[in-house]
């Protein structure tokens, strides 16, 4: 089991891979990547060692294959199903959001109690939330985006999990409640940008 | 100065206040906020005496003033202004976004390259990132959403810094390089979503 830490520390990996790429390199040193990660030389080895992956001194790591074993810990090989709850501004947005679609994140559909939507020429089919059940099912979808108000947050989380979702990314500005076997990931976007103006 | 870590917590403690708004209550003890929190109640009375607020052995804290407290760090009572470059999917699903206008966060302006954006109806005007300078200056923006694809990321943060921008909310998936005086906050929805998939 990799730990919730860790694994942001090799998505972050990952964007500073795709940099050096970019610049037209194709092996890298511990401590270039630490240093544009903002972690020790050290920490680099020690996280890459849980994957068995060990660099030459010489020439250090092959950027291609770093960024094949991070992509197999998100299992982009596999089939990578996802549902959206709320198709309003963010549920949208997300829905045709490029950077899931290519790194091969499926979203199967999109549900909203507004039947206006269901009509609307959406990029991904939209259904009441009644349906949910049935295309978790048919699809073995295991995770789920929550971009509903927060009144409706935790009802919605619940018939997830009730449906077999393991894995919510939340956009609702609530805590959910969820069973242990069911992750959650927050993202509180009013907060983000309001902690900012502390700054200002 | 308050760390970034406790500013978090406030925002947490603000949702779980709204919870109990909502569920009728007026007053709440530390470890009532600190078990719907997460964190202990001796936690939650340190940070407060941050802010100089004490609760009341009997009573507890009274609700409206946290909340209104927790407002001011976020400085609620002054102009908050914002301005959104990149106007794809992301910056208009912010741009239209409840959350901020509920909560006195004006959007000034949005900017992007496609000059078809400029004539279509948004809910804000829409210029080219020339205009990013005047815009700052005529409003005294202090704070602004980056959401466009990687490759101009960087460029976009430094034209904002040199326009006096000291606040940036980050969705671009890349790492800012900013000068000390700017603060950056990052949401990758990418990275937020793939975690989930070594879960499942």
């Amino acid at each position: 089991m990799i730990s919730h830490k860790i694994l942001k520390r090799f998505l972050l990996y990952r964007i500073c891979l795709h940099k050096f790429q970019r610049l037209g390199f194709t092996k890298v040193f511990s401590y270039n990547l630490g240093e544009e990660a903002g972690v020790t030389a050290e920490q680099v080895r020690k996280d890459f060692s849980l994957l068995g992956i060990k660099g030459s001194k010489r020439g250090g790591y092959d950027i291609e294959y770093l960024l094949l074993e991070i992509n197999n810990i998100f299992k982009q090989n596999g089939e990578r199903y996802v549902i959206i709850v709320g198709m309003g501004n963010i549920g949208q947005a997300l829905a045709n959001y490029q950077g899931f679609r290519e790194n091969k994140i499926i979203t199967v559909a999109g549900f909203d109690l507004d039947p206006s939507k269901y009509t609307r020429k959406n990029i991904i089919p939209v259904h009441h939330p009644d349906k949910i059940d049935e295309i978790v099912r048919e699809y073995g979808v295991k995770t789920a985006i929550i971009a509903v108000p927060e009144a409706a947050g935790q009802e919605v989380c619940d018939r997830l999990v009730a449906s077999g979702i393991r894995a919510v990314l939340n956009f609702s500005p609530i805590i959910l409640h969820v069973p242990e076997h069911v992750t959650v990931n927050y993202v509180n976007l009013r907060n983000e940008l309001e902690s900012l103006f502390y700054y200002t």
